[in-house]
């Protein structure tokens, strides 16, 4: 088993190499903003999801590969547009496109990311692949739009939290398991199987990254703490603490006041870990991880489905 | 031929009838916007060389119906991502979804109808028509990125400028042309020559906008005259006067001033004018038209043929 992880490592190591190719443009400026991100780093998740799919089946690394390079062009192409309409300025501990070149930049290079991912998706005959990556970046589309809509909506509810996260990240890491099977020729029972697998997995790292955006260490994060409240974007424990908490008149307040200093984020913080917010989507994001467990249970007994498991141990108890 | 106008003219209100259905969202504000740019109008000319493409194959609307929907959405895509970047304010005449929303959203919408366009394409079995949208389309992205690296550079030639407006413009309408004809299983030799027809024409409507720019009634336009100017992007008439004008050191004092009052713009365009810049431009525009028209000689004699050189002519005498 750690051999597989090994082998993955090694596996990663030329889509890294393949992506930086594939991202060499005619004029110098645009290799250069496309690259930017790759060059940032980034725990490739996606692609590592697609390959270790690809092992559920008649696995050929070369058969995975485009895929998992426009997995991670598709996922680049959203954090640069998210960049863009955030004004963030950090990711992953750099600049972020948007601060280093402006939002005329960013918008077309997130275009263009995404882009150079449908060239790799288009090698495809299996209308399957290129159908279920359409259907998932208009569900990611939708899953953005209702994160605006629903920006310092108090109102809001877990459903409709679930709701967003399962279109902004879930189906992503759904799709990435789903079809790394598929281009294998996996049988569509163990590709479905992963599907749920990915699914649940997503629902459960985006709760952990809510988690991290108001308890992680701010050096390891690569961002400010807080920053989702500051951008007016409840998560799942500030959604229960403005139900459970016995200050939560002072929460109402702090968040509808949309505060952004640091003091206010972080007594906003307070209330929200004082009456077990953290702790409630900490558990939610582990009933997650025992349903993606659980969706392993119908695949054939091989090293990789020990793997997929330890994966999904990793995504709740990352720090970062 | 009148008639093949008016099968068109029908053909194109069921395009639009199903663009309307197919960008209804689950929530109202995703569908409020996504038909915002639908509502203000527009020529739908990607479509409709599409459904003329068609006709040089075994002709089947309803085969090229998916192809017309997704190309007019990956333009309206486009033009909203054009909007967020250029802060343009008027766009056919109504407010931007940049300037009614923000960037935030509008970076999110173009996402949104690019993807949607992505569904459409993957019904096609055909790997060609997702492997040419999806190099056009990376094209495009370069054509952009290309226009900011440009701007305001006094150097740049006119074959600077033709690489630019290739990518911008022209490859989208040849692969109208094309892909239509394609879907309806034209003979390749049939396809190729409308990609040729239609990169021509591509090239000639982009010239003729970009005269427009400078001599159109902005009523008619939609948008102010010289906007081309004023942010700086210099099409063919300006890159001639740099170099022909008399008065050409008081055009590069203009431009590389970034002048944007009314009276500024206004002289840059006299002296553009009067050096015979917007003639030279006509001129090079009706070259490409010619030779759209020379690459039709291969296709057989039939009605559409007729038609294709007449939309070639107008393309060439509208006037906004």
């Amino acid at each position: 088993m750690q051999e597989l992880f090994g082998e993955i490592k090694s596996e990663l190591k030329v889509v890294e190499e393949e992506l930086r190719k594939v991202l060499q443009a005619p004029d110098p400026f645009i290799t250069e903003t496309a690259t930017h991100l790759l060059n940032a780093g980034g725990k490739r998740l996606r692609p590592a999801f697609s390959l270790l799919g690809g092992r559920c089946g008649d696995y050929s690394f070369e058969r995975v590969l485009p895929l998992a390079m426009a997995l991670e062009l598709i996922h680049m192409a959203t954090l640069v547009h998210d960049d863009v309409v955030d004004s963030a300025v950090k990711r992953r501990g750099v600049d972020t496109v948007k601060a280093r070149w402006g939002n005329k930049v960013s918008t077309h290079i997130g275009d263009y990311l995404f882009s150079k991912s449908l060239i790799l998706v288009s090698r495809y005959e299996e209308p399957l692949i290129s159908r279920v990556l359409a259907e998932t970046s208009v569900k990611m589309c939708e899953g953005e739009m209702l994160q605006i809509v629903t920006c310092y909506d108090l109102n809001q509810t877990v459903k409709d939290y679930f709701y967003r996260i399962k279109r902004k990240t879930a189906l992503l890491i759904s799709a990435s398991c789903q079809l790394g099977a598929a281009v294998c020729r996996a049988p569509s029972g163990v590709a479905e199987s992963l599907r749920r697998y990915g699914y649940n997995l997503g629902m459960a790292f985006q709760i952990t990254d809510d988690i991290l955006d108001m308890v992680a260490d701010q050096d390891l994060l690569g961002k400010p703490v807080g920053s989702d409240l500051r951008q007016g974007i409840l998560t799942l424990p500030a959604i229960y603490a403005l139900r459970h908490s016995p200050r939560r008149e002072r929460l109402f307040k702090l968040i509808s006041g949309r505060e952004q200093s640091d003091g206010k984020i972080g007594e906003a913080i307070e209330i929200i870990k004082d009456c077990g917010g953290i702790v409630f989507a900490a558990r939610v994001g582990q009933r997650f991880i025992a349903r993606a467990k659980r969706a392993l249970a119908a695949l054939p007994a091989e090293p990789v489905k020990e793997t997929l498991r330890l994966v999904a141990d990793y995504i709740q108890t990352r720090r970062y």
